[in-house]
């Protein structure tokens, strides 16, 4: 159980580093997870580390150079080699899977690739997993953070596209030279990937047809609004007459979509079939310690072997008083002072108030009211406490409330 | 290659005959995906079947009778007499996980019940494969499908509970005896698993916590409506103070909530973590074929041992002139016949118009239009056409548009 599993690290930039700490701090989780623990055997990166010396020494190579010269040549040679690789690498599988896939099949070896198609969302293990003998129809959604987060930032702030861009550069959701993202040749790659998984067939990075968002005006997205659209910029794969269909593309959806409350860097895939109906998945499309996370479940797999079962490594207590907010219901007389009388009972208990609706209804009045969130217990000694309160007609109703928003 | 794997299948209701029909129709495509064909080696139903006998003969029991006994006895007999277990018993797993588990663990098989928790949603390998060694904070969501049916409908129409739970009964969404799923009983025992796997520790089922909707009045979801509030049974496991706690209640969402827009029978889990942000996950809760369809992916990686390496199955040709709707803006004289003229042109390339905004702008006006869907080479050749009138003063922007909505 406590044998170690050698790893060789190609290229340590943000999703680089972040994975180098976190093989090394969550050492033991993986151990318990997959039976083995990581361990760095060799790093590469620019100008610094011989990659075959590393290739020597791994059992699981880890490519996060990005681009495909030298990854491809790397990956290649690691496969041949015998060794399982793990990838993040979007345009390496795009371009080159055929060739990739095949050199993993001949050594026998694991080639995982999760972080390249959206971030952390497991859209490639549950495609080729979960739903492995499952004939989808259609796989479609926001692969892009970078665009999803300028078009959000344009119809919140009807700011202009190159304004809605310099902000997504500040704030680091797009590189210096933003192209391969504001252009569509990002999420086509991406697409290229998913269409390949969920079709079981081959499609080259030429057959997908892509536009990118650099065309669209403040104005169509006020006119949108008017509408009841929201724009993304989708990737679709789809069946489409006995052949497949894979562009993308910016789109309007109405607002009962499920992909248009998707909103800032966040990713979003849609998959169906007839037998699913739909399923949806998101989460953030890119980042440092997401992207790692998603490459750091592959090697859990690969090292796994097979399935885990369930084994209790930790003992949790649980634990009563939680905090919560919630929503307060009460049928009272309506005379004065009776809201007065409620929040004095309610700020003795430190519940703090939020939000309140009260309307007459002839004799009886009703008083409903959001609180912040606090102690549950504190809440359930005022609500105890209201009740016998004897303008009080009914037993009053509380129900919880989550405050957060999505971000 | 075409080596067979022997199923057998324990239970076949609606669930247990719809996973009969998939690995007879599938079987091609589990073969390609796992290497192996399955196959019935025995089905047990009430009063028809020997359970010695099937398991004499499998190699794999699915367990698709549901309750505790004896189902209990004989997915335990199973595990030690060596077979791998695929079940979609939550309750099974929730109160009996801990001898179960040390059964396949002692066996060296595996126990997999992907569709225990929320249906075809794949929230289990989610965690326990792609999350496996990240540390989780919170797991909630929509784990039952009746009640998110019920209570979508009581805030659409105004219905009461009884009503709206009258009308779920008819559609099949809700059984005849309901009260498991609506005194949140059901979403429970699927918490239990969630929490379990989440946080590597035992939950028993007396540790969650649980309260239902009966008593919901129509009232509390009218004035939510006026604070800005959705209704929904939510399922919550979070690390509390050292400890975790695990409870389904009733809870109000405020709109910009990812869990707000989930309607009908569907279920939806968000899953929480430092490094991973959140990831949310969402799809059909329950339903034959989506049930089985979650069974037949534990089936496939039984099957597979280890994870596929993608090969091309089919040759799919990319076809070019696909179906889309569109948004049309133009930027016109002001004058009139304008809007006709553009009518016609639409019209004779049989392209069909589904709304219109027209506002002028001086001398300028703006025209902007959103079509019904139709085969996008008609689209274009009326675009085409659009951009040479004389009163079309700027280049035509047409962006796609999504018209189905979010069932």
């Amino acid at each position: 159980m406590s044998d170690v599993a050698r790893i060789g690290l190609l290229g340590r930039g943000t999703v680089g580093g972040a994975f180098a700490e976190l093989i090394a701090e969550r050492g033991d989780e993986i151990a318990a997870a997959a039976g083995r623990r990581p361990e760095l055997a060799g790093v590469l990166r620019r100008g610094e580390g011989d990659f075959d010396q590393i290739l020597e020494r791994s059992e699981i190579v880890v490519e996060l150079i990005g681009g495909t010269d030298p990854a491809r040549e790397y990956v290649t040679r690691a496969l041949r080699a015998g060794r399982h690789v793990i990838t993040a690498n979007k345009q390496l599988i795009a371009q080159y899977g055929d060739e990739l896939f095949d050199a993993a099949r001949e050594a026998g070896v694991q080639l995982r690739f999760e972080a390249a198609a959206a971030g952390v969302v497991p859209v490639i293990r549950v495609i080729q997993e979960s739903l492995a003998a499952t004939e989808l129809t259609k796989v479609f959604g926001i692969v892009n953070g970078t665009t999803n987060f300028i078009l959000t930032e344009m119809a919140a702030s009807g700011a202009s596209y190159p304004e809605a861009l310099a902000r997504a550069q500040e704030l680091g959701y797009a590189e210096a030279d933003p192209s391969e993202d504001v252009n569509g040749a990002d999420a086509a790659a991406k697409m290229a990937i998913l269409a390949r998984l969920a079709f079981h067939t081959s499609v080259r990075l030429a057959d997908v047809t892509y536009e990118g968002i650099e065309g669209i005006k403040p104005d169509d997205l006020a006119y949108a609004k008017e509408l009841g659209l929201t724009l993304k910029l989708l990737g679709v794969a789809e069946r489409v007459d006995g052949g497949i269909s894979v562009r993308v593309f910016p789109c309007f959806l109405y607002r009962g979509h499920p992909l248009a409350p998707v909103e800032g860097p966040f990713n979003a895939v849609m998959v169906e079939a007839p037998a699913i109906t739909e399923i949806t998945m998101s989460g953030p499309g890119a980042g440092g310690p997401e992207t790692a996370t998603a490459v750091l479940g592959d090697l859990v797999s690969i090292l796994a072997g097979k399935a885990p079962v369930h084994q209790p490594r930790h003992r949790l207590d649980v634990v009563a008083d939680v905090r919560s907010s919630f929503y307060l219901h009460l049928e009272v007389a309506d005379r004065p002072g009776v809201l007065a009388h409620v929040a004095d009972v309610l700020g003795r208990n430190e519940v703090s108030v939020r939000s309140v609706v009260q309307r007459g209804l002839g004799d009886d009045a009703r008083l409903v009211m959001v609180m912040h969130e606090g102690p549950e217990a504190r809440f359930y000694s005022a609500l105890d406490e209201i009740a016998t309160l004897d303008f009080v007609r009914a037993t009053p109703r509380a129900i919880r409330v989550i405050e957060e928003e999505f971000v």
